[in-house]
């Protein structure tokens, strides 16, 4: 490619609505542009980042054998019901009536048309194992769309949809999958981490995160450096910290006035916070034959931890759980928030503790009376012992769930997801199969998800610097740019340029040249903003010495290479 | 690929639904699903002749010079309400609001936006020319979807942009897209023609259709076999035929009760249908200062010629013309229509006559008195000389408008499209740039579509039998089909199955072998149907004299080939 044929438009400042660093750098390299809120026109500096991204993806899904078919934008309202998410999904699946006023839904994803596809395609066990996949425009009308390609509206999605005669079968073909997400993401030259996940809403029965390492990402990846441990923040188990000592304390109550934090609490009683519980009130409402019955529960967990409300949601019972208002803990507990404990509460309630919680002696928690605590509180002896539940986020050092270690903590940006649904969409859509014995079974399904146009700002956020992006080799929009200097002007650099240029696209390098004519310090800063991962610099004076100047994007300084030896150079730079 | 891993689903029957051809076969060969109304997923088996459709169209727009971005699927309404088309296109554009209320359109084609992309961005003259082009999913909501991906209503569809300084840049550009329109229709491999158009609708100066040939065709092509002259019904000239010869008959009112149409009252007088002229009847109504009034016309037609409206509508004041009613017919003329005539009207009337009428002597036509038509009519004589223009659809025979030849007329299916739009977008939506003197003027724009699904079913419309479809080599899901018979039998069928399976793929030949046990009659049924170009079959007898049997999808028989010959023979088949 010549610059002077392509389309570069670059900007010295970004829009004041880009907040992240990778929606800046996109805007201001010009890869995108605006069209409305979270809606994109990519450039064709972006596009070709997302066809790169694209390719491999569909290499390595053909690979393992997925068949790539295109399912419609625009779908029936009809299928969506059938699943019940016509209702279940709210504000963010767009709807739209045709003229004849039936309603569409303009697809965040397809598992009720791929469903609906293979239970008229699919007789018999034989047909099976199957995966569909394919990379299409989708729509989700975000609250509040923002971070550029981050959380747009419109974007790009590769998803899949594996239908197996069994569970063995489905873990099977969920573990196809998982390898083709790690060989698609090492591909990209991303640094990542797969880590285990809730599954969620959608229901089944397990599911990992692909993550794009960044210190700038939303979510926390918990792993352990010594073993292949690793889940997100929901999902990662907290084993319980020490061992429960021997009460050496009687309990007491201490006025602890306007003290209604564990933090502050500990400081007023000279402890450290990890002696102190905090104490949250839960109420369930269960109704039945028309009457609401409401039930109290109380969590404890350790001053220093913090609660996980996916776990809470799985405790027996707690299903359906809201924060207890105040009125409830002023009649439960006949106090306010802030003081309260688990040591006699004035109406029966089930207290669960954190399996951290219930191995503490000695501790200091609410005394249900306004400016008390109670301190030296001991299970058993002054209270009954708890339900012991895991209630807690982790924390780097807890010791791993794998008994292999201790944990660490990172941040991460989610950019795939594969899931086991199991029969979740294939029940409700009557989608089965005959098996051996002719009798119909539903299909177990497994879905899997990578956010096409998401990685690139996933990749921007691990890879920039202060001149602008870094991309690495597999995704830049050019591997290589040639920048000659004085083109105009040099006989020689310009024959230099043209040759090179010639025998690098040859070599197979996806280079461009610059030919716009430009001053070195603005053609080098377009394309150090765009991150085109190599520079040579095709300069007079280099050339009376028979030499180029080869750069890396992420390079110090610039190495001076003979001519003659440059292609064979970058060719090893890029490993070929 | 292996058939076995690949997804292959095809059915005796077309549904009842399936009108034409192409839609039945599509159905069959199991190529597209249908979701909806005019909504379809494209099964792994359509999705490759998709994708090497769009491969296709991709590298010869790059090879033009045009640059390929994405622009989104949905758009603000803001857009589309600054050129006006949010009211003028009705209810084929679907429309979308969005969690706030906010209008959207789902695109059905992108001026607006792209234009919008480009007046923030060009600023110059500098920076012309440009061209930006992408393949995205389009959505138009039809009346009446039908024909399978003839007609549908979500579709994809490459778009281009052409923007230019000046009217004589822009005719450059147009002239760039129409070469490579000729190379890309070229390498699909499909009869095809290109012929001027009408503008219509869009405005601007000049465009021409592709059209691939086939006798089922929406669309009648004309052209001149001796030079290249072609055009479409709309666009193509109609000449004079003859020369008016001298009055030879006197005018006399001749009774033909019940004579409503040329042909019956030629039949009743003995006459040629040539020696009558048909008449029509319009109305243009016009508003001045509030007050509504109407101008009658009267259009002539020799009476085997057929009224052309396109045409109609371009002779001066008659633009907003309709039918007159049979009451203003009684009013003007004091007849009732089918004994209409030029000759004395009640009313002053203007008398348009299509040039071949204009040149008829002693001709044949109403006599404004029921049951009663005029003969012997002469121009001048018995009326005033008319308005001439021309009227008529082109019929074959006539002369060339290039003096070249006679015209003849086949059927087309409507693939392609570019259009001069010269400043109809720039100018509404404000899309300036600065010219050599520093003053804005706007951009010369031009545009060009090509339907890409379309395509699929245009080529089938071309090139089936009764046995199915019959891709041309560029755009077949593969390009060969290995058929080994009883490959779970033989050893040495499988063996040698597996050996050339191996040496076609490295001979890069995309091709699929059936490894999925059936029985030779429902093999090539399936791949007969499903149109792969080119078939050899691996049998035990061949295989002990050395030969495997080759098969063209349109060849009567099998040929013998040397097993070691037979990569170098497909090879010459497909022209490598």
């Amino acid at each position: 490619m010549r610059a002077s044929r392509f389309f570069i438009s670059t900007l010295k400042e970004a829009p004041s609505d880009a907040e992240i660093v990778s929606h800046q750098l996109m805007m201001r390299a010009g890869m995108i542009k605006r069209l409305g809120s979270g809606i994109y026109t990519y450039m064709p500096t972006g596009l070709r980042v997302i066809r790169k991204v694209e390719a491999i993806i569909r290499e390595e899904m053909n690979k393992s054998g997925a068949l790539e078919l295109l399912m419609p934008v625009v779908q029936p309202a009809e299928l969506w019901q059938e699943t019940g998410r016509w209702d279940k999904m709210g504000a963010e699946l767009m709807r739209v009536k045709d003229r004849h006023g039936r309603d569409y839904a303009i697809q965040p994803t397809s598992e009720e048309v791929v469903t609906d596809v293979v239970r008229s395609e699919i007789k018999s066990y034989r047909q099976l194992p199957l995966n569909f996949y394919h990379i299409q425009t989708k729509f989700r009308d975000e609250r509040r769309p923002r971070f550029g390609l981050m959380r747009g509206r419109e974007f790009t999605m590769k998803d899949a949809y594996s239908f197996d005669r069994d569970v063995a079968g489905m873990q099977k073909s969920y573990g196809v999958m998982f390898d083709a997400y790690v060989r698609i993401f090492n591909r990209f030259g991303l640094k990542f981490r797969a880590v285990a996940a809730d599954n969620g809403a959608i229901g089944g029965t397990g599911s990992h995160e692909f993550h794009v390492i960044a210190s700038t990402g939303e979510d926390a990846l918990v792993y352990c450096p010594s073993s292949d441990f690793a889940a997100n923040m929901e999902a990662a188990e907290a084993l319980a910290i020490g061992t429960r000592g021997a009460a050496a304390q009687a309990m007491e109550k201490v006025p602890t006035p306007g003290k209604t934090k564990c933090d502050s609490v500990a400081e007023l009683l000279g402890l450290p916070l990890s002696r102190t519980v905090k104490t949250i009130a839960l109420t369930v409402e269960k109704e039945e034959e028309g009457k609401v019955s409401k039930q109290y529960f109380m969590l404890l967990l350790r001053g220093d931890h913090e609660l996980n409300e996916v776990k809470v949601g799985k405790v027996a019972g707690l299903a359906g759980h809201r924060f207890s208002t105040e009125a409830e803990i002023e009649e439960v507990y006949g106090t306010v928030p802030g003081y309260l404990g688990p040591v006699a509460p004035r109406l029966p309630v089930t207290v669960v503790a954190d399996r951290t919680a219930a191995n503490m002696a000695d501790f200091v928690c609410g005394a249900n009376e306004r400016d008390y605590h109670l301190t030296g509180v001991n299970w058993g002896r002054d209270l009954p012992e708890p339900v012991v539940a895991d209630l807690r986020n982790v924390v780097e050092g807890d010791a791993s769930p794998d008994g292999k270690g201790v944990l660490a903590i990172e941040r991460g940006i989610e950019v795939g997801h594969v899931f086991q649904l199991g029969t979740a969409y294939s029940a409700s859509m009557g989608a089965t199969f005959l098996d051996e014995n002719g009798k119909p079974a539903p299909l177990q399904m497994g879905c899997y998800g990578i956010g096409v146009t998401r990685i690139l700002g996933a990749a921007i956020e691990q890879n920039f610097d202060d001149k602008g992006i870094v991309w690495p080799d597999a995704l830049a929009p050019f591997e290589l740019v040639l920048c000659p200097m004085g083109m105009d002007r040099s006989e020689a650099v310009k024959t230099q340029a043209e040759q090179l240029y010639a025998e690098l696209k040859a070599a197979g390098v996806d280079v461009i040249v610059d030919d716009r004519g430009l001053r070195p310090g603005a053609m080098f800063a377009d394309w150090e903003l765009i991150g085109v991962p190599h520079r040579v610099v095709i300069g007079e004076r280099g050339l009376k010495e028979g030499k180029l100047e080869y750069q890396g994007r992420r390079d110090a300084a610039a190495t001076a290479v003979p001519v003659a030896e440059m292609v064979g150079f970058i060719k090893g730079k890029l490993g070929r």
